[in-house]
C-alpha cells in the first residue's frame, strides 16, 4: 500500500500538466519523420507539434529531445506476462509437447503471489523496452490488473478459459465473467477486459457460444489464439471440415470484436474472413519462429485490409517481452516468406506495433500514432549510442538498430513511466529480487 | 599516435598477469554449464577452471564473476566493418539494386579517413556486444587493421578483389597481396590476412586462379562470399553449367583454406564439396533474411560436417555487429527452416558463434571454447537484468534473452578490452563524435 500511495497522487497530477518535449525528432504519421520540433503535451494529449522554438509556455514539466527520437508507444498485443516464470524452463520443444511437459504441469504450481510479482517483472521489461499498452491474457488476472494500474501502462485484459470438460464450462465462465466486469474501465480507462477461451481446440463449441453471448453483453471483444499451429488446423478440418477460422465464424464468434493470436496457418477465405469482421490479428514471429509454427502471410493478411498487430506471446517461449526485437522479426520474416526485400517496409513494421497495436486493444484513433488530439502515449529513444549511428534514417534505425537500452523515457497520456532510463512507477530491485526468491520452487 | 602510445604497453603487461575471475556461472565446452566457479587465466591462457574458493593466489587483478555468465568471446565470421557509414542508408531493397544504386556509388566517395573511424565505430559495437574476433573484407584496409590492432580484438583481413575488366586484376592482386604481406601475423599474432575475390560473380577465371596460388605461396586462407542469392547461382548454371560451389571447386579454390559467407542456395552435392575440403561458411540470418536471399541451410550442413560459423555481414544491410542478435535469428530461422523446434539448439547456436568461429578464422583448437590451455577469450554477461530473470538455464537465456546492455566485460587473450561496461581500448566519445562529422557528405 506504501507503495500505491506514493506512486498514484504523482500519476493523477502528470495527467493534467503541460508538458514540452523540445527540439527532437518526430516520427509521425505513416512514418513520416519530423525534424527539429518541439511537441505539447496538456491533459494526457498531444496538442501541438511545432517547429523548435516556437512552443509557448509556461510549461509544467520541459525535457529535451534533442538527439533522440520520439516515436509512438509500442502495443504488445498478445502475452502472458506472469509466464517471465517460465522464461528459459525449456528450449528447443515443439508447442504441444512444451505446453504437456514443461507448461501445464507447473502452472497447476501456481500462485496469486507468483502472478503478483512476475508480472511485474514483465512490466519492468515491457517498459524498458518502449512498451505502453499490451493484451495480456492468463491465470490470477486481478493481480495482472493491479500490476497494470500500478504501472501505469494500458491494457486489455482477460481470464484465459481453458475446460477440458463439459461441467468446468460454466465455474470457467463465471471466473472470467467476475474477472472482467470488475476490471473494464477502471484506472483511469487505461484497463479494459475481454473474454478468452484460450483456442478452438481446448474450448468446445458450447463454451464459445456461451462466451460470445456475454462478450457482446458486456460490451467486451474476444481475445484468443487460432491457428497457431498446421496440427491444429489439420485436426479442426478432421473433425470438422472447416479451418478454425471458419469453425468460429460458424459459431458467430466474430460478432463481436476479436484479437486473434498467430494466424500462422490461413487460407485465402481465411484472410477473407477476417478481414470481413474486422478480426485484428496479433502476429507473433518470434514465437512462432522458436516453436517451429512457421511464418503467418502478415503481407496477404495486410493486403486484404486485416489489422496486424504485433505480440510478444508470453515470454516463455519467445524468451523476450522487447516489441523492439518483435519489430525486427516480423519485418525479416515478413520479407522471407515473400523472397521480397520490399515486403513489410520499416513504416508498415512501425505501424503494426503502434497504429495496429492500440487498435488490437480497442483504441482505434486514440493513439498509436504522433498527432495533435491523440492520447500522449510515446517514447524517446537515444541516437546517440554507436549502434545508432550515422543516423541517416530515424524510421529505419529504431526498427533495424535500436535496442532496450536506447529507450530512455516512457509515457502514457503524458504521465512519465520512465525517464532518463530510470523506472517511476515500479520498484525494479524489490520486484527482481522477490522473483528470484520465488522461483525456488519452480527449478 | 599519443593514443597508440597509451594503450599498447598496458596491452603487453596484461597478457602476462595473472587473473582470477571469481565465483562465476561458465558455459564450457558443448555449452555445459559449470556453476561457481574459479577462473585462472595466465599468460593470456586459461590455466585453470575450480570450485568457488580453490584458486591459490596471488593475482595480479581479480574480478568478481558473481551473478555473471562467463561465456565463449563470439567470433564475427563475415562483416565489412566500415560498412556501419551505410547503416540505414536504405532499407527494403533487394541485394543487387542495393548495391547498384545505394552503395557502389557512394564507396567511390570513400576515403581512407572514413574507413579509420567508421571501423573503429564498429569497433565499439562490436566490442560491446561481446565479439572477440572478426573477419573482415573491405577497402583502406590498413586501416581497418590498424583500429583491430588498436582496438584488441583478433581479425581476419583481406582486401576485398574485384575485377570487373582484364586490365585491373593485376593491379588489384598486387594491392592485396601487399596487404596480405604486411599485416599477417601482427599485433602479437591476432591478426592474419586472407586473399578476397570478392565472389564468383564478380571476379573471373583467372583472378581466381592467381588468388588461389597466391593464397597457397603466402600460406594465407581465401574469404569470398558464395551462393548468396539464387540469381546468382542461377545465372552460373546458365553460364557455366555449375554451381558457383563447383565452379569454384572445378577452378582449384577449395585447396587453400576457404572461408565462404552466406551458402544460402546450395545443393546436396555443394554441402558434400563444402565438408571435403573443409570449408568453412559464414551463415549471416540476418542479412540474407534482410535482402529476403531466403534461409541457409545450417542442419545440412552442419549434418554434413561443414564448420558453420555466423556474420553479421556489413551493418549497411543487416542494421548491426550485434553476434547476440545473430544467435537468435541463426536458431529461430533454423528451426523455422526445418520445421522443427529442435533443429539448431542452444548449445549448436553458442558453439557457431564461439568454437566454430574460432576455426573460421584459422583458430582451431586454440580459442572459441572456455577449457584449460585455450587462449582466453571470453564475455562477462551479467544475468541481474529483469529480462534475464529468473535464470534456469544460462545457456538458454544467453542465445534468446540476452543482449549488449549485459555485457560487462570483454577480454581477448586475458587482456580486457572491456570492464564493468567502459571501453579501455577505444575512445568512445572521440569515435562517435567524428563519426557524426564524416558522414556530412553522404547524406
Amino acid at each position: 500500500m506504501l507503495q500505491l500511495a506514493r506512486h498514484v497522487p504523482w500519476l493523477l497530477y502528470c495527467s493534467t500538466m503541460r508538458m514540452l518535449i523540445s527540439n527532437t525528432t518526430v516520427i509521425g504519421e505513416g512514418g513520416a519523420v519530423l525534424p527539429a520540433t518541439d511537441v505539447i503535451i496538456d491533459g494526457g494529449k498531444y496538442v501541438g507539434l511545432l517547429p523548435t522554438g516556437k512552443a509557448q509556455g509556461p510549461f509544467d514539466k520541459s525535457i529535451s529531445g534533442e538527439g533522440k527520437i520520439l516515436a509512438p508507444g509500442l502495443f504488445n498485443a498478445h502475452t502472458h506476462l506472469a509466464m517471465t516464470l517460465f522464461r528459459g524452463k525449456a528450449a528447443d520443444m515443439n508447442l504441444m509437447q512444451w505446453l504437456e511437459e514443461e507448461i501445464w504441469p507447473v502452472e497447476k504450481k501456481l500462485t496469486a503471489e507468483d502472478v503478483h510479482w512476475f508480472s511485474r517483472l514483465g512490466l519492468v521489461e515491457m517498459i524498458r523496452s518502449g512498451t505502453v499498452g499490451f493484451a495480456d491474457m492468463y491465470f490470477f488476472m486481478d493481480e495482472v490488473a493491479q500490476a497494470a494500474e500500478e504501472a501505469g501502462l494500458r491494457a486489455l485484459l482477460s481470464y484465459g478459459i481453458i475446460a477440458p470438460s463439459a461441467d468446468r464450462v460454466e465455474p470457467e465462465l463465471r471466473k472470467a465473467e467476475e474477472f472482467a466486469s470488475a476490471w473494464n474501465g477502471t484506472a483511469d480507462g487505461r484497463i479494459t477486459t475481454a473474454f478468452s477461451p484460450h483456442a478452438p481446440y481446448t474450448c468446445g463449441p458450447e463454451l464459445w457460444s456461451q462466451a460470445t453471448k456475454l462478450a457482446r453483453e458486456l460490451k467486451i471483444p474476444i481475445h484468443t489464439h487460432l491457428a497457431e499451429t498446421k496440427e491444429e488446423v489439420d485436426r479442426m478440418r478432421e473433425q470438422t471440415g472447416r479451418t478454425p477460422v471458419e469453425w468460429l465464424e460458424g459459431l458467430g464468434v466474430f460478432s463481436v470484436p476479436t484479437l486473434a493470436a498467430h494466424c500462422v496457418h490461413v487460407t485465402e477465405k481465411d484472410c477473407n474472413i477476417l478481414a470481413a469482421h474486422r478480426v485484428a490479428v496479433a502476429h507473433c514471429p518470434t514465437s512462432n519462429a522458436r516453436l517451429a509454427c512457421g511464418i503467418a502471410p502478415t503481407t496477404d493478411l495486410l493486403n486484404g485490409g486485416v489489422c496486424v498487430a504485433l505480440g510478444t506471446d508470453g515470454p516463455g517461449s519467445s524468451g523476450s517481452l522487447d516489441l523492439l526485437r518483435e519489430m525486427r522479426m516480423a519485418a525479416m520474416l515478413g520479407k522471407l516468406r515473400q523472397t521480397d526485400p520490399q515486403a513489410i517496409g520499416v513504416d508498415q513494421t512501425l505501424a503494426m506495433a503502434s497504429k495496429n497495436g492500440a487498435a488490437a486493444l480497442g483504441l482505434r484513433n486514440e493513439t498509436g500514432t504522433i498527432a495533435e488530439g491523440k492520447w500522449a502515449d510515446g517514447i524517446l529513444v537515444a541516437r546517440r549510442n554507436a549502434h545508432m549511428i550515422p543516423g541517416y534514417s530515424p524510421l529505419t534505425d529504431l526498427v533495424y538498430s535500436a535496442e532496450k537500452a536506447d529507450v530512455e523515457a516512457v509515457f502514457v497520456k503524458g504521465n512519465m513511466l520512465m525517464e532518463g532510463r530510470r523506472l517511476l512507477t515500479l520498484d525494479e530491485e524489490r520486484i527482481t529480487a522477490k522473483c528470484r526468491e520465488l522461483v525456488g520452487k519452480y527449478r
